[in-house]
């Protein structure tokens, strides 16, 4: 591990600062306005670092100013988008420098002709679907924060969410990017092309690399037809175990993919049920399964549902009900998109894991975390993209534990947990990244000469280590 | 540029590398043994280069012992799929070691649950869909060489294809590989995951890279359910341009995506119709467009075919043939499959080029290449993945030229050429790649300030610059 040596921000260099981006855009000595900036959606207060200050940028040329003075000063920078990550990929572990982007948030164009959109890094994920719907268009992310994540993180972290059986995750989306380089260049990666073999992947290299790599200030991404159908199946198990092992079967039985395979236990429906005050027949069930189909023929998503139906019952679902309208489908997605939200408030001591596994070991997995909840007497409500082979399991703390107790076991448990995702052929996280939450983990996964690989790039592209240091892995 | 000490390939190196590999897969002081391996299928003799030694092993633990040999004698490392590469990617053009991937041809495993297939870099495109047809699976690839090209080689120049339009290029389906780093080291990257954020895309960096960052070992390959129904539409059209004015409308206009959408000028067709001996009414029309359509239901895949169908009339087709049964089909993939082979036998002296632009700059692009028809006095004809906005022109010599005349006027037209696809925000390759065929115009679409970033990833993770060294760009 090499040591990093930062400077301070001075008021000198908080003055050349604002001079660069107006002094309304600078946050600085003022310890009320910067905790904002301290924290992401990680629940508790183990992974917060507060910054020295916050600048607001508008443009491109604004943030390579700020890049070559952050290097010539050799202070660091935390880009930032909503602060909805889960890994703490937007906490300035080394103080210094956060650049946020929410004024950044402009739609540059909608380009019909490619199908394609051009956007700054501050816009809301949903905002693009909203933009594109009256053309007969479709941004195929779905991350379960669409409504408050920025397109920005998304990129960042390669988002993936609810959407992604089908359609892919954020990466597949993202055509070209300009970005300003850890030394403050600005350039232009891809463009609004479908391919292009011009040089090495870059875009993709910069797609999940959480900052790390380089800022991004413009994204180009494709848009495909809207489909005009779309039903919502919500099935009913007995059991966390009938409904997972329905999935494999999904995935290769009916011949169709399925938009959506989602899995929720009993205890995650609850949660978000009573933190919306909502009521699903959960009572009755020990697991749910929530799957869309989508298309351009209302006769074929018929077929592809009542497949799909049928093949769950068969897989022993104790109920099928179908959601073929928009009121009732945005009901059962807004329970599932609010788990999240319902377990920090109703768990504050817990750790969300995010790991990811070939699809076929999900019920491998979910076995996994019903043992450990014996062996250790703590509540491991599951759910998330179980098609993707993408596992939200919820680590979460006996109320009576000390502080001591919980920071004693929970590494025993995450241990076990990594040890069985390693022998699965699995990794540590499938959309919510590294950030610094996983960093010590990694080697569970992957080999030293992995790291290496990756060390070796950020070390190439951002010599004096600026661009959100100690993310991923330590140098 | 940094310039380049290599050493010669000695007897007793030659002799190490005999008991690496074993006696009989090593060529070496045998200039017509060797010649096979100093091309790739460009035509004509400028881009040629004799390696010092070919050396056939069969495991990722011989090639890494190589690549530590290889290092140790500063000597250069060439790897070789089925040598059907079209920009000199597998051309030694430093001498040296190639490295021949023919006997690392097995097919590992095919996961059904997984819906993947693990292969070596040595087997055939087509041997892939061969082999998991009977399972209902089905792999998207398609490049026109699928009967002979190594997949391999389809990893390295991220090969596109006829299916690209509806399916994406190979990287979409590329999801682990384990290579033999340029420095000896055998990493795993990725695995069976459709999903994955745990360190950067290493992965999608390699995808593409044509060799230079890594020799791939396995490649983990994402199958999707086999589409039941096929339907190809013939569409003949009274002139390039209004062929190829149709592209963007069915792209945008019928709500549907084809799986193909390729364009083919009447020079084109009528090459391949006189290589095979084939006859279709080519002389009628002044271009076509091959469309496709699949899907798992009969009745949607005719209502698509109907309306792409329409769509083509109302766009000025004047004949449209639908082929609707396997070998209709096959007979006129055939004809698109052949025209570059054609192009090889019928034009000696030519320069097939491969430009990529966003898709609606198609038309555009085939009106340039129609001006430089004029202006310079040659052939252009078009044919490529419309669709994806990639098209191949094939520049050609007027045969009464002398060598010295064609290669006077070539780079006033490629100059042309690629400041038009600048102008469209293209790129130079879409699909075959730069390798050193092309790297002399990366500076026509790119900036300095992105070469440099290739130059920085390639010095990082090839310190040595071993491996396929001079290709792409030049460090």
């Amino acid at each position: 591990m090499v040591s990093i040596q930062y400077n301070p921000v001075t008021s000198v260099i908080a003055e050349e600062l604002r001079e660069i981006v107006g002094e309304r855009y600078v946050i600085f000595n003022d310890t009320e306005k910067l905790e904002p900036f301290s924290h992401d959606e990680i629940p508790g207060k183990g992974y917060r670092a507060m910054p020295e200050i916050v600048i607001r940028p508008r443009t491109a040329a604004e943030i390579a100013e700020i890049v070559k003075l952050a290097n010539r000063e050799m202070i660091p920078i935390t880009p930032r988008g909503a602060g909805s990550g889960l890994s703490g990929g937007a906490v300035p572990i080394h103080g210094g420098i956060v650049i946020s982007v929410d004024r950044m948030n402009s739609i540059l164009e909608v380009d019909l002709k490619n199908m394609m959109i051009v956007v700054e890094p501050g816009v809301i994920a949903n905002e693009i679907n909203e933009h594109v719907k009256e053309h007969g268009l479709f941004y195929a992310g779905y991350p379960m924060s669409l409504e408050t994540c920025f397109i920005g993180g998304n990129v960042a972290e390669n988002a993936g969410g609810g959407k992604a059986v089908k359609y892919g995750v954020t990466s597949r989306y993202v055509l070209g990017l300009e970005i300003v380089t850890p030394t403050g260049e600005i350039v232009e990666l891809g463009g609004k092309l479908v391919k292009d073999v011009t040089g090495y992947n870059m875009v993709q290299l910069m797609v999940g690399s959480e900052g790390t790599l380089g800022f991004f200030t413009k994204i180009i991404l494709k848009l495909i037809p809207r489909p005009k159908y779309q039903v919502d199946l919500l099935c009913l198990f007995d059991s966390s175990e009938s409904a997972i092992n329905t999935v494999p079967r999904l995935m290769t039985g009916s011949g169709y993919i399925p938009t959506s395979i989602e899995f929720m236990d009993q205890a995650s429906v609850k949660a978000a049920c009573d933190y919306l005050n909502e009521s699903i027949p959960y009572e009755k069930c020990g697991a749910m399964l929530l799957l869309s189909v989508d298309g351009m023929e209302e006769e074929q998503v018929i077929r592809e549902y009542e497949a799909i139906g049928t093949l769950c019952r068969e897989c022993g679902a104790q109920e099928v009900y179908v959601a073929d309208n928009a009121s009732t489908s945005e009901r059962i997605w807004k329970i599932r998109r609010n788990i999240a939200e319902a377990y920090n408030l109703f768990y504050p001591r817990q750790s969300g894991e995010d790991i990811v596994v070939p699809p076929a070991s999900i019920p491998e997995m979910v076995a996994e975390f019903r043992r450990l909840e014996q062996k250790y007497c703590v509540p491991i409500p599951c759910y998330g993209h179980a098609g993707d082979g993408n596992l939200h399991a919820r680590i979460s703390s006996d109320p009576n534990w000390t502080d001591e107790q919980w920071e004693e076991i929970l590494p025993q448990i995450l241990a076990e947990v990594y040890r069985k995702t390693a022998e699965c052929g699995g990794r540590i996280s499938g959309e919510h990244g590294i950030g610094h939450k996983r960093k010590k983990y990694m080697r569970t996964v992957v080999s030293e000469e992995y790291l290496n690989m990756l060390r070796v790039v950020k070390r190439g592209l951002d010599p004096n280590n600026i661009m959100n240091p100690g993310k991923i892995f330590d140098l």
